[in-house]
This record gives structure tokens, C-alpha cells and sequence, in this order.
């Protein structure tokens, strides 16, 4: 992309120094010609008999519109004048335009009027950019006009975006539709109309001093995309970028901290009922190897394990120090921390930014900085990390170890994923409290658990992201290698800031997390079930080859539903080829239906069953299996369920292995079905034809961010 | 309303004569004309010059249609010329359009071209009707244009709609604030809209032939509405209304078929694994008190009780017989049935229209008509209906008694709802297979379980209604009484009937489910296990009175997600009144929040909750609470449950009841508490924050739906 900075540059710095906290439309004009962006034939009349002899050169209809730094809203100060189809026109539309400015406001300082080559045709689109707190410069793009606003039909990706990103905003409005051509019209050009995104996308990352950008509309045509309208919002004070270790550093520091070869725990007790306490019991009693050293005032030793006044009289490497002291003692241990040079501090106490004490938080920050001691917390219960058996928290001691790592910013929902977890033996690598994130964060987590060979699935409950930015980079890559999953929680705190620009007051807080999230390769968790059913389930299916989903039922009504399931989780249905229809219906009854779902009918024996799943599997075309049960006498639940672990288990010996889950219908026999077929690889629900299609259409969204479909 | 039926009567009856299958717009105008329906001034010239004239006389700008039977696309066959602004101009469009239509299509009759005053201004919206073979005739209401098209932003009501139906139509598209008046635009006049609307539908309900109709567009403006096109299609071949039973009927017969005094078992055995067998087993085990009477061609008797030969043996009255015999028996024994008088029979047997056998299907349902027997399935497990102990079902006994109604269209839902009820100690009074749907279908059971005092709730899953027209009828009475909840299956099959207006093509088949369902206060469940949730929990919830919800939570994190529920299932978070807030504050640490979520913060002890809830229950500007506890040691989860159960029943004796959700966050030992909640009143979930929610918002969407909140 060949582009003029230094243009755009002599552009902002006039308007810096004129103090204006925008740019008028000529100024516009010209940083669009810089970065490529097509604008409409156009100059700046100062006289009636200018416009008319403008408007002759660019050639009629053209648009007219006031050129002033005092009228941002041009439309409702009546200074927008279109259709001007004569030099006549043109010369009294000059004068309706100047009266109106000085009635909306005498004493705005009109620079003149803009004269403008008429757009018409193809479909209005609006290209935008705004600043985010978290995620930093997004473009935006959706269709232009009122009705668009209204349903907020508008999608952001972070700026600077790739062509590919571009163009998955066209596709990614729910009006899409509009852009291909309906009822006659021609398709627009999609390559120009991306091609602006880029170019915008590409401007506000260069020049961080413009805050927000509107191109609206922007008619796009068959022929290409051009901007009639420019608005630039500046802001030259802009926040420093926040501080972020170098990654391998990062890295460093967390594999210290997750997977240490010792451990302080500042606070350690003997007193039972002491949080100090149940973090030595769960230390010692979760079976942890390394050495573990009770940091406490007068103790000789506590539980066996000689005690310390002070982290600098242990003589050895501490990785990891976990407190359990009051909040007005932290600062203090933490610098000791910081001399005796251990990386990560996990702060268990409450009492700092959550109740109000920022300075306090501010203090703990600084000395983690100065001393480079990564903080985990404050206000936490801590964290597990199962494969050094080390529970670092007051919580209970936790058994099901396996691949998926877990996070919380809340203490309640990090007791919520254990206990869960815990129930359905959900195996987990790792259980980690964020809290008040003063500066441990998901982006940290992620880096480490890319780089731990413990770890297959990520799962994380949020509330903010501190550097959103931060953790989309770090999870784009991620989510390539290992399936990321949030639940983003508050999405109704829409933060409702004033914004100057549409693209701003079209921005909800909550959509820019969803298109960004998307963006990165996260799977969003719509509810706290979803999260813990997606970090239980995915790592236990295969990863798919291909789109084409197979459901095999006992149950037509479930094949109903299981087929809803499919289109809300955005799973494909595969047509059923002739010749595998015809091999289905040699194992079903005459009046079954085969085609997709293959409906084998209530009264079949095990054997129907076998036969489907079999071929099913067998055949290459399918590439993932939905079974729906239905209970019967001939057919009782751990009958069926033990066949189908045999069957997948027999062709896995041929090296065949494709994704199967599967929604039982029966009475409660089937509750004992769906454990047994879970632990064996194939995640089962009793009662619910929803929950297991929806953790095969997470595997798939993942498979297809992280290309692994085609 | 004053119509003039006899001028559209006399309309049609030319239409029909001519044997044309659409009105033409002069034709369509005046039927509008004779139901109140503003369209602009018009009329029709015949030749250049008069075209000219009548411009002149409506007064230009105007807009000019071809008027020709064989031209059903007018715009599409170039016939339409819109800002015609002189009488010049008004002769050259004659010319041109004629030219048009006869590039069109050579032989089109054309009998003049349409001169009709150009409206403008205001919203351009799309009123129109549609027959579905289902619910019969539904207006419905959009946005014009061509986004609103691909959006697919329109709204149904069952013909004739009401004026409310009518406001809610306005009020119930996506795009509703565009009404309103957005941009410095004024609102339209809304009962000028919403009387369009009900005209339109009186329109095709008086007359049944119309079968499509489109007023596209409608200018809207804040003075009226008008139509400017009108587009008529009739079907004079109308399909001849299915027979509907006197309710007074239906309800006699129910009666006796769900709470018999004798039941007949035919194809009785007491050989095991014979479905026969476990229908008596059912019977005798499930506790019956009434007359059993095993019909079997050969036995003297069957497990203790005197067999027959054929019901018409049996001498006492037979209020219901169990068929559990072959298909191809199936009708010989119906017509016994009906010789006895017999008024139900439950056909469990498959063999019918399920596996082809249309013929069979209606054989039986014509002796069933002949002989007045309702019919019950075919293809079905039976039924059970628990205050009366009855299991005419081969299935398994039922034995937690209750009130919630269920059933099911398919028999593995069945088996599903059987296994979740006795899983989750679901109450019920009955659950019914309603199979093939030959005779009795939804409507027949809301109208028995709407006069059944051992019914609270009713929870159906379907995938078509036979009838929609009569379910919406008594769905719409019945759940005034009783909360009616549907699971309607089959979403995505989409009725995509080829259609001949713009209103038919933007009629997906489950949004028309969707908008009749709400328009007759049934709750629509969003998957199986939404449809078991809210038929276990809607009955143990109190009634709110009124909208103001409020969160108390121990866990800041549950408090957030439960805020996001509420969003979701239109739940209010009360406004915390400043009195109120101090009232609060007096209870919970200085960090914690009041506010709503009222944040106790986590480690307070039991006296914290008590304190709170007990609050929240005393205060009359209260009308629900949502609870969200976190597990600890200072209040271990049963303590929790015990002591809310404790407040609840306090408050319950100084005759305070209010709706209590409660999510709970926590080690396994949650589970147990839930459980006690949920028997004792209070709906709980562990580790879920959705799912009490939406629990609670479906109480209130019945509560709203049957007028009980203001």
C-alpha cells in the first residue's frame, strides 16, 4: 500500500496548531488522497458564481455543503444542499447554505462550501474507525443510512486489519445480503469496498492522534468504492501505551510461578480456620514435591515444615510466594519478595482497588514493577496447577487431573468451576484466580499454557480485559495451537461513553468484544454451563476433518431437534450421497428414514445401532457423528452406550477417528449412559438434545479459526 | 368499523368470473376504499392526453402504473414511472409504459395506466396478509424496502388482529425506533399504522378467498398512513375448514379418556416383553383403582383380572381402551370400541401414517368420526395420569405426583421428559404421547388440563400443529389461567412454500410460530431442557407482583453474569431507591455494594444473607429476588439453603410471598443445596447463573402475558 504520511502529517500538524479537535472536509479529502481512499471530484467554493462555475467543471448534480470548523453536524444546521442540478442551482443553494450557517450558529467562521460530485447508485455503505480503551484503534464498517443505525447492523476489527479481516466484515453484517445485489440491483464491488477498510484500518494505526473516522456513506458500486463524505475526529493527548514484558520474559516468570520447585506461603499457619492454614494443608495434603517454606513471625515450624521469619532467610530458590496476610502487611512482605528475587507473588488478600483502596493497589504494582515480581491477584483464592499436584489456594484440594486450563476474575465463579469440574470429572490442568488483575492477566495465562505441554484447552471468565489489544495478539496466535473459549461477563454495562462520531455512537461496548474476540480465533461462551461444558468437552473430541455432520437416531423427534441444534451451532448437515443412503437403509427398517438424520426408528435392536455408527464412521465423506438414543427395552442405555465405546474403539484401531457426541432419551438409567460414554470419549447428555451439539459446534468453530478445515 | 362488504363482494365475484387469480390496482384500490383503507388520489387514463389531464387534476408530482391482468411485476416489466412532474411529462410515461409492457409480453391486455398523487415523507412501511395452511389467515407488518427485506423485520398476528394486536406489531419489529421518529424525523402516527393493520386483517377474514395481499409501500407521516400500492391475490378454490368438536364435547370425552373410571386393554397379555404385558403390569402396578378389563381372544384371565373377548362383551361402561395390538387389527377393534360407546381410544401401535401408511391412518380415523371415539396417538407410549395413579403406558411407572401437564409429539421426547421428571423429582399430573396426531392433538389437551385442578402448568413439544388456528384460539384463553410453555421443533425446516407476494416470501414458517405463540401467551422453551426447566420450576414460583427484580449476592462475579440473565429474559433491575440502598448498607461490609446487585461481598456469615433476603422479601417496592451465593466456610452451602428457607417461610406466615431464584457457586456439596431449595420453594442451580434466571423471566413472560402485572 503505496501512501503519503508525510502528507497526513503536515495535515494534523496545521490542525494541532490551530487547536481544533477536527478535521474540516477538504482536510478530509486530502488524508483520504494520501492513504488511496477514492473521494468524489470536488472543490471549495467562497463565492456564489464560484459554486456555479465549480459545479459546471466537476459536471452536475452535485452535492453542497458547508465547509466550517464551528459545524460538525453539517445535515442539521441546514448547511447540506444535494441534487444541485444547474449553475443557477447551484449559485442560490450557495446562499440558502451560508444563511443557514449564520442562523444556526452567527458566529461560526464558514470557510466556504464544499462542491461536490453527485454519488448515486450501488449501496451506501459507512466505513469508520474509533478508539477503544481496552482494544485501542477498531475500524468499523456496515451499510450506511438511518435504518442501520437503528439496528446497529455494524461490525469492528482491530486496526491495522488484513484483506482477509476486510473482507469478513462484508460478509459479517447481517444485512450481507444487500451487498451481493437483491431485486435486480448489481452486486457491489467487494475488493474496493475492502479495500477502503484496509486503507482506513491502515491510517488510524499510523496516526494515533485520530481518534475517531467516519467515511459516510461510502457508495459502493460494481465498479468500486468511493467516500463522499469524510469526518476526522482528532485528540492529540494521547495516554502513554501500557507497560508489557517482553513475552519470553513472560513466559520465563510464569513457568517459575505455575510449575515451581518451591514454594512461601507468607502467612502460613498452624491455626485451623486460618487461610494460611488451608493453604499449607492443601500444599502438603494435594501432594505437592517441591519444597514448601511457612513464612511466620515466631513459628519454629508449622506442619512439619520449618518456618522463616522472613522469604530472605530461606536459603534456597523461591519461585513462588503465596500470601496470606492482611493487605496492610503486603507491601512490606512483597519487597522482601522482591529482594530475596522470586518472580510471582499470589495475593490471596482482599482489601486493595475492589474496596476502594487503589493507592494501595497502586503501591503493591509499583514495588512488583521495580522489583520485577510478577503479582497474581489481589482478591484471590489462588490456583491449582493438577500436574505438580500444587493447590496454592484455601480452597479444597482438587483430584481430576487433565487438560483444561480454567481461569476466573471472580473468586464465586472460580468456586463455581471447581465444583463443577470436581462433579463431572471434568480433568483440569490448571485453576487460576485474576481478581483485581493488578497484573497478572489472561494474556500472561495464555502464553503460558501455549507453551505447556499439560494444557489443551484454555477456558476463561472475564469481566474486562485490562489491554484488550494485549490479549487479541497473544490469542490469535494461541487459538491456532490450542482452543481458546471466554465467557466475557457484563455485556450489559455497555460502556455508553459520549461519542462525536456514528461509528462511536454505533460502537456497544459488548459487540466490540464479539467481533474481536471472533477476530482472534476465540470461541465465546454465551453462559457460565456453555464455558464449563466447552472446556469438558472439548478437549475430548478429535478435531474434525471436514464440515460434513452425520445424525444417526433412534428417536425421529430428537433428529428434529438435534437438526435445530445444528443450524443454531452453525454445523453443516451433510446431503446425503445416493449410494451411502442406500448402504444405511440395508441396517434400518423399511419405514426408517434414511437421508440426514438417518432415523433407524425406536423398536431397533443393538445391533441397528452398531451397523449405522459403523458405517457412519467408516465412510470418509462423514466427518463427525451426532447419535440420538432412544431408551427401549430392546436397547437399554449401557448396552447401547457400551457398544458405541466399542465401536469407536474398534475403528480408531484402524486408525479411524471422528468427533461423536450423543443425547440420550430415556429415563434415568441414562444419566449412568452418559457418564460412561463421556469418560470414554464421546461427551453425552441425558435430556438434552441442545448442549451436545453445541460442544461439537464449538470443536468446529475452533477447528475452522485455527484452519484445520477446508 | 363500517365496511362495505357488498362492493368487495361484488369486486371479487368479476375477478372470479374473469377467472383471474390477482385484482388489478384500480380493483385493489377500491376494495381498500370500501374497508376505510387511505390510498392516494388516482385514477386511470387511457390514452397520452388524458394522462396529462389527470395528472392535472390530482396535481404532480404523480406516479404512473401500468393496469394490466397479465402484469403481475409492474416495476419489473419497466411499467412504473415515479416523479412525473408535468402534464408534458405525464404523456411521455403513457407512451413509454406501453411501450414497456408490450416489450414485456407481446399479448398483455393493457386497460390503461394507473395516475396516482406521489406520496412521500414520513417511513415507508409494508402491510400485508398471507393464508397459511396452518393458522389460516395472519396480517403482517414490516419496513418497505428492499433492507428490510433481507433482514427480514416483520411481524404476524392470527386475522382478525385487534388494535393492541395491532400496536404490538408496530412496537415488535427490530427496527421499531425507525417509528419513532430517529434524526431529527418526526414520529408516524401509530393508530393510523396500527388501524391499516386491522383493517387489512378484518379484510381477509370476512373474506377467505383473498389469499394474499400486500400494501407495499404504506406511507406512514406523522398526520396518517396511506397505501400506494395495493396488491391482491385470491384463491377461490378455498380447502374446506377442518372439523373442530363443540369444546363442550371435547372436554366431556377428555375427561373420561384422563380420568377413567375403567380401562380395556386390548391385546392384553401376561406373557413378558409383550407391550400388552407392560400396559397391565402399569396399570395394576401403578396403583389404578378403576375397572381393568383385559380384551384377549383366548384367555380366561390376565394377571388377576377377568379377560374378554371384545370390548363388547365387558358389561360395565368403558371410558378408555389401550390398544396394544398390531396395526393391521388396529380398525376391527376400533369399531368394537365404538359399538360399546367407547369415547377414547389410546392407540400406542406404529404401522400408520409414520411409516407410509397414510391409508391405514385414515381408515382409522374414520370410524373413530363415524363412531365418535377420540383417538389417541397412533404411534405413541400412551399416557399417564398421576392423581388418578394411571399408567396407560408401556413405559415404566411414574411415581412423583405434581403439577406440571407435559407431552410430547415424538416418543423419545417422551422418554426424555419420563427420565428428567423422576431425575429432578419434577412434580406431574400427567405426561401424553401425542404421536401421529390423528385426532387428539394440543388444543384437545390444553382444553382438558385447563378445567383439571391437578394441573397448574402445561409444557407441550410439538413439531407442526395440525390445527394452529384452533391451538392459538384456546391457547390464548388457556393461559390466562395457566401458564402454557411449547417446545416447537422443526425450526429450521422452514415452510419456503413458493409465494406470489412480498409478504408471503419474507413468511419464514417459525417466525409466524414464533408471533402467534407470543400473541396467544404461550411461552415459547428455546430447547428441550428450557421446555423440563420451566414446566419443574414455573409452578413452585409465586406469582410476582410486579416488575422489580433484585440481586443479592455473596459472589460481585455471579452478580454480574445473573444482571447479564436478567437482560436476556426482559427481567427489570429494580432502581435502587436511596432508602432502601441505606437500609442495605446497614448490613453489609463498607466495601461491599448496595446498588442492585446488592453485593454482601464473600466472606460474610449467615446473618449477612438473612438480614439482606429478609429485607428484600419485607419491602413492598420488591417483587422478586434472585439470590447468588458463594460457597464458604464461614456459610457452608446447606446452612445457606436451610436459612433461606427459614426467611422464606417466615415471611410466608406474615403473608409475604415473592418469586426466589437462587444460583449457586461452590464445591459439590452445592448440589445438595439446590436441591433443598428446590424443594422447599426456591428454585436453585448450581454453577449455572442462566438458567434460575431465565426460570424466573418465564414466570414473569406468563405473569405479563395473562394480564397480572401492572
Amino acid at each position: 500500500m503505496v501512501v503519503d504520511k508525510a502528507e497526513v502529517r503536515k495535515i494534523l500538524d496545521a490542525v494541532k496548531a490551530a487547536g481544533r479537535a477536527s478535521l474540516t472536509a477538504p482536510e478530509g479529502k486530502l488524508v483520504c488522497d494520501a492513504y488511496g481512499i477514492p473521494t468524489p471530484g470536488e472543490g471549495v467554493a467562497t463565492s456564489a458564481a464560484g459554486a456555479a462555475k465549480l459545479g459546471g467543471d466537476i459536471g452536475f448534480p452535485v452535492a453542497m455543503k458547508v465547509v466550517s470548523p464551528d459545524i460538525l453536524h453539517k445535515t442539521e444546521a441546514g448547511g447540506v444542499i444535494i441534487g444541485v442540478k444547474s449553475a443557477a442551482e447551484a449559485s442560490a443553494a450557495y446562499d440558502t447554505i451560508l444563511a443557514n450557517a449564520k442562523k444556526h450558529k452567527a458566529d461560526a467562521r464558514v470557510e466556504g462550501v464544499q462542491v461536490q460530485k453527485m454519488l448515486g447508485g450501488g449501496v451506501e455503505v459507512i466505513v469508520g474507525a474509533i478508539t477503544d480503551d481496552s482494544f485501542g484503534k477498531l475500524v468499523a464498517f456496515g451499510l450506511g443510512g438511518v435504518l442501520v443505525e437503528v439496528l446497529k447492523d455494524v461490525t469492528f476489527r482491530l486496526a491495522p486489519a488484513t484483506n482477509d479481516d476486510a473482507m469478513s466484515m462484508l460478509n459479517g453484517i447481517q444485512a450481507h445480503e444487500m451487498l451481493e445485489g437483491v431485486r435486480g440491483s448489481e452486486p457491489v464491488n467487494k475488493a474496493a469496498v475492502a479495500d477502503v477498510i484496509v486503507k482506513v484500518s491502515q491510517l488510524v494505526a499510523d496516526f494515533p492522534e485520530i481518534s475517531e473516522m467516519d467515511l459516510n456513506p461510502v457508495f459502493a458500486t460494481k465498479d468500486g468504492a468511493t467516500a463522499a463524505d469524510v469526518r476526522i475526529v482528532v485528540d492529540f493527548d494521547q495516554k502513554p501505551a501500557r507497560y508489557r514484558p517482553e513475552e519470553k520474559d513472560v513466559v520465563a516468570s510464569m513457568n517459575r510461578i505455575m510449575k515451581p520447585s518451591s514454594v512461601a506461603v507468607i502467612g502460613a499457619s498452624a491455626e485451623d480456620g486460618k487461610i494460611g492454614n488451608s493453604v499449607m494443608k492443601n500444599l502438603i495434603n494435594g501432594g505437592y514435591k517441591g519444597h514448601i517454606y511457612p513464612i511466620h513471625p515466631k513459628a519454629e515450624s508449622i506442619l512439619g515444615h520449618k518456618a522463616y521469619k522472613s522469604v530472605r532467610d530461606v536459603e534456597g530458590v523461591i519461585d513462588v510466594a503465596v500470601f496470606a496476610i492482611p493487605a496492610p502487611f503486603v507491601a512490606g512482605a512483597l519487597v522482601e519478595c522482591g529482594e530475596k528475587k522470586i518472580p510471582g507473588a499470589v495475593l490471596i488478600p482482599s482489601g486493595f482497588a475492589e474496596t476502594g483502596n487503589m493507592k494501595g493497589q497502586e503501591e503493591i504494582q509499583a514495588i512488583g514493577r521495580k522489583y520485577n515480581v510478577r503479582l497474581m491477584g489481589p482478591n484471590i483464592y489462588g490456583f491449582y496447577y493438577t500436574p505438580a499436584n500444587l493447590c496454592a489456594t484455601f480452597c479444597t484440594a482438587y483430584d481430576v487431573k487433565g487438560k483444561a486450563a480454567l481461569s476466573s476474575q471472580s473468586g464465586g465463579i472460580g468456586m463455581a468451576i471447581i465444583g463443577f469440574s470436581r462433579s463431572a470429572k471434568m480433568g483440569v490442568s490448571a485453576i487460576v484466580g485474576l481478581g483485581n488483575k493488578s497484573d497478572i492477566d489472561e494474556d500472561d495465562l495464555l502464553m503460558f499454557f501455549e507453551q505447556d505441554d499439560n494444557t489443551e484447552i484454555i477456558a476463561q471468565h472475564c469481566e474486562d480485559l485490562k489491554d484488550g489489544r494485549a490479549f487479541a495478539e497473544v490469542a490469535k496466535r494461541v487459538s491456532k495451537k490450542k482452543p481458546v473459549v471466554m465467557l466475557k461477563a457484563g455485556r450489559t454495562s455497555a460502556g455508553a461513553k459520549a461519542a462525536s462520531s456514528h461509528t462511536g455512537a454505533l460502537a456497544g461496548n459488548d459487540k466490540i468484544y464479539e467481533d474481536v474476540l471472533a477476530q482472534s480465533g476465540v470461541i465465546r461462551a454465551r453462559s457460565l454451563r456453555d464455558l464449563l461444558e466447552f472446556a469438558r468437552g472439548i478437549p475430548v473430541l478429535p478435531t474434525p476433518k471436514g464440515e460434513n455432520v452425520l445424525i444417526i437416531t433412534g428417536a425421529g423427534g430428537s433428529g428434529v431437534l438435534l437438526s435445530d441444534a445444528c443450524v443454531d451451532n452453525n454445523l453443516k448437515l451433510m446431503a446425503m450421497p445416493d449410494d451411502l443412503d442406500a448402504a444405511f437403509r440395508k441396517f434400518i427398517p423399511p419405514f426408517g428414514a434414511a437421508g440426514n438424520p438417518v432415523d433407524i426408528t425406536g423398536g431397533e435392536p443393538p445391533r441397528t445401532y452398531q451397523n449405522t455408527v459403523k458405517l457412519g464412521l467408516e465412510d470418509p465423506r462423514v466427518h463427525a457423528l451426532i447419535l440420538g438414543y432412544w431408551h427401549t427395552i430392546i436397547t437399554p442405555p449401557m448396552v447401547f452406550a457400551k457398544l458405541m465405546v466399542e465401536v469407536k474403539n474398534e475403528m480408531l484401531a484402524k486408525g479411524v477417528e471422528k468427533p461423536m457426541v450423543a443425547s440420550l432419551a430415556g429415563d434415568v438409567e441414562v444419566e449412568e449412559a452418559a457418564e460412561y460414554l463421556y469418560q470414554n470419549g464421546i461427551p453425552a447428555y441425558a435430556y438434552s438434545t441442545e448442549i451436545p451439539v453445541a460442544v461439537l459446534g464449538a470443536k468446529y468453530k475452533w477447528a475452522r479459526g485455527a484452519g484445520l478445515l477446508k
